[in-house]
């Protein structure tokens, strides 16, 4: 015996979520069919709209269902001369949360990764070109993450600013706030050391 | 800023799903419209079809599309005269990759609990009771689980079937076949004990 076909297909379904493996598929089916056909329905209609409508901001790249984000809608921001290179739409709301930066983004949708097969063009550089060339930009902030990918990729957009003679930085990486020393990898601590100010 | 609103949606639908939370929501609805959007199309479409059309069997009340799920269909399992009692469909599927039961199954969908409001009627008993009456079973195999509801509804049902004359058993409770008794927990050790048997 085995569950019935629909119940088969719905947990293979739930397979394809990140971090679910066949008991928690079986789990979720289950759970739904049995206590939340609404809310399951609801997941259904969302899940297929999200996919349809979802898309890429024209100009920043980050994930929206219209031509422009909210950013990069707002005349405010993109007034602003600053632009802050993100991973990921998460990373971007992430910067956002802190309230300090007032200028606009590029979110890359990844990182440089030659053995994934993901290059420049993959990760929108071709458009940031344009926009470094076009736009008035005067100060490009990389916010990529501390990985050796994300150390490369903006080793790379830096060099790209340097032939329009853009400034480009890079934000610091050391000790988190709050953090202490002894629980903290060597390589954050060698950051935090080389990165050290006067004070 | 936040993220858009179908992005905010599909989040939050995600959360309805048991062992997800905010953050792992919004890994997977990322995930999803990152890398998998045919995957996750799929997942809608078999979601919708799973809560619109999978129901009860109509004899043994597990999950199933059809009037009559693979084992209350075939003849020869409705030939044999035991009935076992289990309270899920995954229950049942756990009894069936014995391949040690040959007979047929009533699946409660739960257990008596009166502090949930789950009563004899929710866990369909009386369709049980019917079945006790007009069909010709000899035996009722307990399989509830061994916790306190679980042992309260199997006992529940022993009363049913005593007035029905017919036998009842409960499976054996005890230390799990490869099982190290100095990792079983007390009450499995005791149900061990007082279930022991000559040799
Ligand atoms: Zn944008
Ligand atoms: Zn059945």
């Amino acid at each position: 015996m085995q569950f019935s076909p629909l119940i088969k297909e719905l947990i293979d379904a739930f397979k394809i979520l990140p971090g679910v493996g066949p008991k928690s598929a079986q789990r979720m089916a289950f759970h739904l069919l049995e206590r939340n056909r609404q809310g399951a329905l609801q997941l259904s209609h969302v899940l297929h709209n999200a996919m349809e409508h979802v898309k890429h901001c024209e100009q920043c790249r980050t994930f929206c269902e219209n031509k422009l984000c909210e950013i990069c809608a707002n005349p405010k921001r993109q007034e602003n001369q600053t632009l802050c290179i993100v991973e990921s739409p998460q990373d971007m709301l992430a910067v956002e949360q802190t309230s300090e930066f007032k200028g606009r983004y590029f979110v890359l949708m990844g990182h440089l990764s030659p053995i994934d097969g993901i290059g420049p063009a993959e990760i929108g550089l071709e458009q940031l070109s344009q926009i470094l060339e076009n736009d008035d930009i005067t100060e490009v902030i990389l916010a990529t993450n501390p990985t050796v990918e994300g150390e490369a990729t903006a080793h790379y957009i830096a060099q790209m600013c340097k032939t329009q003679t853009i400034k480009a930085s890079r934000i610091a990486h050391g000790v988190p706030v709050g953090g202490e020393l002894e629980f903290i990898d060597g390589n954050t601590l060698t950051h935090a050391f080389n990165g050290r100010r006067d004070i």
